[in-house]
């Protein structure tokens, strides 16, 4: 299988490529520079791809950042710290993101003439990111399926897993967390408060970290 | 109706915005440098909003041109001339060019709080883009209605129309016709052989101008 895979360089993404390529798949790791207020997860994405030997392309899309207003990780909004289920953390939605960038690599797939798109949706993400629930991967994946001369499937393993369980996957598959980047502030080290800290910390605990 | 537009800056959707305009709704134009050979349509577009005193924003995504091989309208390849039921005319597909741009479209009709996105497919692109075929608008409209905490709707009023029954519906509207741009190529003048120049000439002539 020939796979485009949406790598932001965090934890999920991160495990997806690494059990990706352990079942064989050929994959093509994307990036987006989309007007986060820090590029600590690219770096870390480059990393990874270098690490693994992994065809990676960063894109750099800023400039639709002046169309998607409102959200705390892409504009000068507080970040909000708690758990995801907290109504806070709905500022740290970005809209239609994932729309948007399941079309970008839906077009890079048929334009390399790859079977599928992977991303790293999963369970903890429900609550509080409209465009990570399974009705919106269902129906994503349908309009995918049609949208071009050749169909392209979107895959998403972790939809129904906690972070927990994908710390456990990426444990056996020995995955470097120590070079990914989930923090949603951009310092030197993690903020340990906000809500992506949060459910890492507690993710790493849960596999035994 | 508060409502983004798709324009291009070619007839149908400078059709289109004269359409919604004269229902009474609240026009927000979205026009993109996606990677075109030239940017007759886009000043196209920019004469249009100035003279309808339309708000418009003019977003450069060039950089996923990147992404997207293999279409005679973004790479050097040669633009076939013909009717749009051609073989021939496969080449000027763009892999996934309306999802890329509804997805954005629909992003920033979040951001605005608009009800609706609006974009020029009719019955005549059916043949040969499968990002206009009425399957394609209908399971892309269902994704839009539930990627957000907020539904956004895809209208498209043209997509069971020819482009000479758009014209007629132009005429009547009073659409400035001569300042639309609809050629593939972009010198001075249209070429008058390829796809589209044959296309809007024969709905010119249908629609008795």
């Amino acid at each position: 299988m020939k796979t485009v895979l949406l790598l932001s360089g965090g934890m999920d993404s991160t495990t997806l490529l690494y059990y990706l390529k352990n079942k064989g798949d050929e994959i093509y790791c994307l990036s987006f520079h989309y007007g986060q207020r820090h590029s600590k997860e690219l770096e870390s994405a480059t990393k990874i791809t270098e690490l693994t030997n992994t065809s990676h392309k960063i894109i750099d899309i800023t400039s639709i950042n002046e169309l998607l207003q409102g959200s705390s990780l892409t504009s000068e909004i507080d970040i909000p710290y708690g758990h995801y289920e907290e109504e806070s953390m709905k500022s740290t939605v970005v809209p239609n993101r994932n729309m948007i960038l399941l079309s970008l690599a839906i077009g890079y797939a048929v334009s390399i003439k790859a079977d599928n798109v992977a991303y790293a949706a999963h369970a903890g993400d429900h609550h509080i990111y409209p465009d990570c629930r399974p009705i919106f991967f269902d129906k994503m994946n349908e309009v995918s399926l049609i949208a071009n001369y050749e169909p392209v499937n979107i895959i998403a393993p972790f939809l129904f897993l906690t972070k927990g369980e994908i710390a456990k996957i990426g444990k056996k598959l020995k995955v470097p967390y120590d070079i990914t980047w989930t923090c949603y502030e951009g310092k030197d080290e993690p903020c340990g408060k906000c809500g992506a800290c949060i459910e890492r910390k507690e993710a790493m605990e849960e596999a035994g970290f």
